[in-house]
């Protein structure tokens, strides 16, 4: 369990993802039904809009988006390297245009800070340059060269941020290994990044394209290095097997966009896979999506057949209810591996889980 | 009060409207927080997608989309009038493309009831011919040859509807004044209609372009007319004046898309008339819409600032929000409507809800 001034939350923890300052289309007393205990927030598309002063205006972005539980913040790196016309990086920080208006815009880790402080998360993330991964990376070379200047940046401006950081007192402050899927790489980021003394650390620029397997061999390498009794976050993974993995791998944390995308696109989460809620199969079909399941949508008994019909009159309430219910199934696969570490029990949770086979056998049920 | 087989409303009753099984983006129990009693779906929408077989092999609409209360479906006749490529209207019925995959559909009285019986609303309208309003109605010839037409056909239709009706036990099968602005033409067709023995009567054609005067003149003309024991239904009326107008000239029940169309348009009603929600203005407002209000948006503390920034970043709780917010406004007002009639003091309600003043003095606090 990790205590934060905005309460506590249980671990392993999932965070569904609120980018805008709402998880899409979800009431945060919903999201909160789900058994979500902690959600994201996104740096870089609330620093642009609304901006981060008028979120420190409301009292910070518990009271501005009403959602009173903790919540943790990435830095806006991600974003900005993912998202943005990039102008320049250099050893000061990054300029980019914003998406909203094409207005230039300076990201430097002291600005991250800045506008991390000003939003009011309970957890904060460390800016670091995290370079596209390449199909390359392995041939050395001009990669190889970016990646070690990508390490050397990040060590540095992670200094510059806990420097800088204006309330350590109310806000923790996390590292993030960097290195790509070289292993050796992977362990000079967790020493640099470990050497300055934080309240917890990340895993980043794992699930960006690779496999199952790859993740696996980067997150069983690096978790086990990061210090045990502090909160270990895998960012942005991922699909119920990568998760569990690294559950028994030692991580505690985790985001992922899946549950809500997914849902929005009519793609339901069920323990023996997905079931694709446009299919025609399901004109008629009077079941829940899961069986069983108490999330808002499945406990008042929304059937596939509805749910169908709502995403092709492209009705809001498709997207919200199954958003709800795809949440609800990341939050209770938690739930169950939480009581997995305590008996030490993996082969049951294997079992209820069907999914957790992997991607080979998690083919919708009504594939 | 009026009693169904899924429950009892109170009168004067506001019906949200639900057109394809759902009230746009509000889960079934938000709805019933705003103190909705009694929604409305839409025939038209609901036989061309999913179809009413199959929403009746769902067990109807009530069970189809989770709504336990009273519901009430039109007949279909108005949309097919207002939105289709019609090919034929004949004394059997209308012939009309589908807005869905541009087939060839066929509404008939019989139809229309069959449909509707399908759905299992309970209470349901007859199909009637409509005619689109003109400004050339006053100036007599071909447009007032077909306004006749139509009041034949209407009766006609009524009496087919109610030859047809299948399940009068279940469903009450309301008849609809038509006769456009013209006051003897409304005269005789309340006679006509009433003629027939149905358990409530509407009056239509009402606020289909007309202003808020000339809305009074029909209603205050019509609603007298009508049976006092039976529930008087004003359709798809409107701004909360020619709501109270309506109620104190004895109509009972009102459906409108306001409330829901609005509030996906930013547009939040108060007792002192509109607020623009996405107006600059607002960008650093701590205000909740309304102060006082105990909906699921206000009673959670939603300020006026976070809504404009959910819709300037085209987040779907922003129309959800405020269409939850103008909802209960409507019900608000419609409670305050009965306490007026129990009381005979609609002097306190004009004072407690300035904007019952009208269509001129509803300015936004905010222009």
């Amino acid at each position: 369990m990790v205590h934060t001034p905005h309460g506590s939350f249980d671990t392993p923890a999932f965070m569904p993802v609120g980018t805008k300052a709402s998880v899409k289309g979800l009431l945060p007393e919903l999201v909160k039904r789900t058994g979500s205990q902690i959600i994201l927030g996104n740096t870089y598309h609330l620093m642009l809009r609304p901006g981060s002063d008028v979120v420190a205006h409301f009292g910070g972005l518990h009271r501005f988006m009403r959602w009173d539980g903790p919540i943790l913040t990435d830095s806006g790196g991600y974003q900005v390297f993912s998202m943005s016309d990039i102008n320049r990086i250099t050893d000061d920080g990054v300029v980019f245009k914003s998406i909203i208006d094409g207005s230039t815009v300076d990201l430097t880790p002291e600005r991250s800070m800045q506008v991390q402080n000003e939003l009011g998360a309970d957890i904060i993330m460390a800016f670091d340059d995290c370079p596209p991964s390449a199909a390359g990376e392995d041939a050395g070379g001009a990669h190889a060269a970016r990646l070690d200047l990508a390490m050397e940046r990040t060590i540095r401006w992670l200094q510059r941020c806990a420097a800088s950081h204006a309330r350590p007192g109310e806000q923790a402050l996390f590292g993030i290994v960097q290195g790509g899927t070289d292993l050796d790489r992977r362990r000079r980021s967790v020493e640099q990044v470990c050497g300055i003394d934080l309240p917890g650390y990340a895993i980043g620029g794992v699930a960006v394209g690779e496999g199952t397997e790859e993740i696996r061999r980067i997150v069983e390498h690096t978790a086990p290095l990061l210090p045990a009794e502090r909160p270990r976050y895998l960012m942005g993974v991922g699909y119920e097997w990568d998760i569990i993995m690294a559950v028994r791998a030692g991580v505690d944390m985790f985001d992922c966009v899946l549950p809500t995308r997914n849902g929005r696109n009519a793609n339901a989460f069920t323990r023996r896979g997905p079931v694709r809620l446009r299919n025609a199969v399901h004109a008629r079909d009077k079941s829940l999506i899961e069986a069983g399941c108490d999330c808002p949508a499945c406990g008042a008994g929304f059937s596939r057949g509805y749910l169908r019909h709502l995403f092709l009159a492209e009705e809001m309430l498709g997207p919200i209810l199954v958003s709800l219910h795809n949440i609800a199934h990341f939050q209770r696969l938690m739930a169950d591996a939480r009581q997995a570490v305590v008996d030490d029990d993996w082969a049951r949770l294997t079992a209820d889980w069907p999914v957790l086979g992997g991607a080979d056998v998690a083919v919708a049920d009504d594939a």
